[in-house]
């Protein structure tokens, strides 16, 4: 209901830029003013706090430089929340990608793994991206991981658990060796929305720019057809090389799968290093103040032979932008997320989260230009949880003692622009993959931004902040 | 000679004031405002990052809650620089007490250690203090530590390493089992200004309030008195005891020494307990993958009995504070330092570390209270580095696996005011005490530092950002 009534507003508006046409060309320029309805564009650095800012700028430009991020004008800190799933009164300090990206997608607070329902009792909330699509706004989902991930579809899925990303996740089960849950209560037969790929085709949104091509292509839930041949039944072009990005028309709806999985990151460590454990001695191994310590040896970042053909991020958020803003009157809500801050950094792969991190940059760059040419445009930039990774000192506060000093858990020596080397710890734990952290994380905004965002929010404060812009 | 032609403008505008007074007390009304000088009151967490901070949030008000420097209208964030001694070109990613207190009371990047000297050629730098002494304005330096220490000293002394902290340290040698280099060149007979304590007895400081009392009772270097008697002989009452707060007169010049050493902070773990070492099974120290971990008991924080008499940093602020500003004509700057929230997370007690984040809460509210009578108070609140801690997950984002997933450092888990548990690890090494770290350091400022301060700063600017607001 409320959707039609706001596109017969838009229709309105149309109507009256057209009359206004017959006025002559500066006449236009201000009607195309007074008719340009406000944006968002959202940027997630997924696990970009202040450490991975940090290491970034060390190793990008420079202890002394300046990133993108660093020079906007609006900056404030969010408190990420999360709650138990059995016991929702119960907080959690550590957040997910799921419930973090819940939380500024519908201003909700939820339990780790739950993409825009509420703990325990599962129900649906509606985001941010759903009330601008109802109100007639372009929308767009931009990542470098599968286009099914957490980050993306907590904006327009609803679902108990983030594995359910096609319909063959569905059951839950063994898998690779590994119990998950599944998610039988959101199957259609089970008067659910279907896994995360189907729910994607069906959502509306204008663009979806990411990988994850693996997940659209089995069969819809009690049928034949692929989820993307369900996706093109809902009217979405299916695209899958870069350079269609070049060729969006300015109506069409898009879904670009760019990767059977998530996208590769663009840089690795020197020869595929990653974090190294350091060697002590046998002695030091038996007696922690006898014997000595071996390193890893100091190494610089690389470009990821894997990394090929993939778009950038800021290609595709030049492309989103383009195709969104093609229509000024209808205004677009446009999330871009740099998804392997996060993911290089549970693998102790500091080069490739610094790689990502500079990606966001690159897209942080497209979307700040296009912000100056179109003034109402806000461009928050925030993080959704923050994630292991520690600078610790190259020569230790403690060498004077005579003993070997050194991390417990995992060890990167990198080179910088300053031509240094910054020790990185890894020692959330020694799985296979580190841990995410609780710290409160930062958030950026350009000028539109100022009047909105204090200098400390909760992470559900978010979605009124974006609402709020959108005037809906 | 700078500094007597200021006293002689001082001295003029209180003459014109005694003038006006004459006028009724209407006009001496309006000329204090008009004579009054501008305050900074620096305050500083040390060690205090955005962890600590999110940790110390967590447990003495909830994930929901607001600390009071939550509250501050100006955020920025702060990139720590340090630089190496020996070859003071290359950067150095993770700082001391030493250099960075040097960074903000100077403008000038050193290397870990020294005190407002340059590394490498160990030549003097001029601090803020000095300056505002210089100019007539009343000077304090407030902290939980030794007066001696680092941060406090950065700002009066200039030495080139902060172990000469009295006339006993300056040859160096050994030290409980280390090697510790001395300060030759800084002895008073090879023309350097002596020890820290020495230089502090003479540094013209109005205030000064801390521990240390055992680097003040040695002689001074080549005499029979004590540098406490030396302190006095240049005018400075010598307090010891909380109730003397009360006392100090509104020209008197003090030196409180409330404490041997540190003092000791305000909160302890249950029962005296820091972080502890999660216990693996033996087939689990065997194979990572196999067998079980006992983690610590959940705990919360209770008094430190060692606490004792000893006076709040809220007390010794508002001593400064009303001390400081007893002449408006003359404006002040004050350092107050929450040593402890560093020395407590070296030892791992993240109870110590957030009852002295309470500490420096409480003398921050004193502090802005007083700004919002005396308008023209700058309060900047900042941290000099980061410290070891990361809030983990209690249950692993791994548990799935079946498998003990578990920090290989040091865990506590503690209640917070949410009433749930909340881990905190730290693991930069498994010495008796935790390394510093480099990320970026928040800062935070009331109403009169927004036209100063940039959302981003190196630390060195500090310097500039308070010599402007002070008009020296």
């Amino acid at each position: 209901m409320r959707a039609e009534v706001s596109r017969g507003r838009v229709a309105t508006q149309r109507l009256f830029l057209a009359a206004l046409a017959l006025c002559g060309a500066a006449a236009v320029s201000e009607a195309d003013e007074a008719a340009r309805r406000p944006n968002v564009i959202l940027i997630i650095g997924d696990g970009m706090d202040d450490t991975q800012i940090t290491v970034a700028r060390n190793v990008l430009v420079g202890a002394r430089g300046r990133l993108v991020l660093d020079g906007m004008p609006v900056r404030s800190a969010v408190q990420v929340l999360a709650v138990d799933e059995d016991d929702p009164a119960r907080a959690v300090y550590v957040a997910d990608s799921a419930n973090s990206g819940t939380a500024m997608a519908t201003g909700v607070v939820t339990s780790r793994g739950r993409l825009a329902t509420t703990a325990g009792s599962d129900a649906d909330v509606t985001t941010i991206l759903e009330l601008a699509r109802d109100a007639g706004m372009a929308t767009g989902l931009v990542t470098t991981s599968r286009i099914t991930d957490a980050t993306p579809a907590a904006f327009a899925v609803h679902i108990r658990r983030r594995g359910c990303a096609d319909p063959t996740k569905m059951e839950g089960g063994e898998r690779t060796g590994v119990s998950v849950g599944g998610c039988i209560a959101d199957l259609q037969r089970n008067g659910g929305l279907g896994s995360i790929s189907e729910q994607l085709a069906a959502s509306g949104v204008d663009v979806m720019l990411g990988g994850g091509r693996e997940h659209f292509a089995p069969p819809v839930e009690g049928g034949e057809r692929s989820v993307a041949d369900e996706a093109e039944r809902h009217g979405l072009r299916v695209l899958s090389r870069a350079d269609e990005l070049a060729g969006i028309g300015p109506e069409e709806r898009v879904l670009g799968l760019f990767g059977e999985g998530n996208m590769p990151p663009r840089w690795r460590g020197e020869g595929g290093r990653e974090a190294e454990q350091p060697g002590p001695s046998l002695l030091n191994s038996l007696f922690w103040f006898l014997g000595s310590v071996e390193l890893p040896e100091p190494m610089g970042c690389e470009a990821n032979p894997e990394y090929g053909a993939t778009p950038s991020l800021a290609a595709m958020t030049d492309a989103a932008i383009a195709r969104l803003a093609a229509d000024p009157s209808r205004g677009f809500f446009l999330m871009i997320e740099s998804a392997s801050i996060d993911k290089e950094s549970h693998k102790r792969n500091a080069c490739g989260a610094v790689g990502e991190l500079q990606q966001l940059e690159e897209a942080l760059a497209s979307a700040l230009a296009f912000a100056e040419r179109v003034p109402d445009t806000l461009v928050i930039v925030t993080a959704d949880h923050g994630h292991a990774a520690q600078i610790i000192p190259e020569e230790s506060l403690f060498s004077g003692y005579g003993v070997p000093v050194y991390t417990p858990g995992h060890l990167v020596r990198l080179r910088t622009a300053d031509d240094a080397i910054m020790s990185v710890s890894y020692a959330t734990n020694l799985f296979y993959a580190e841990e995410h952290t609780g710290v409160q994380v930062p958030l950026f905004a350009n000028e539109p931004g100022r009047a909105l965002i204090r200098p400390m929010i909760d992470q559900p404060d978010l979605f009124e902040i974006m609402r709020t812009h959108l005037g809906l």
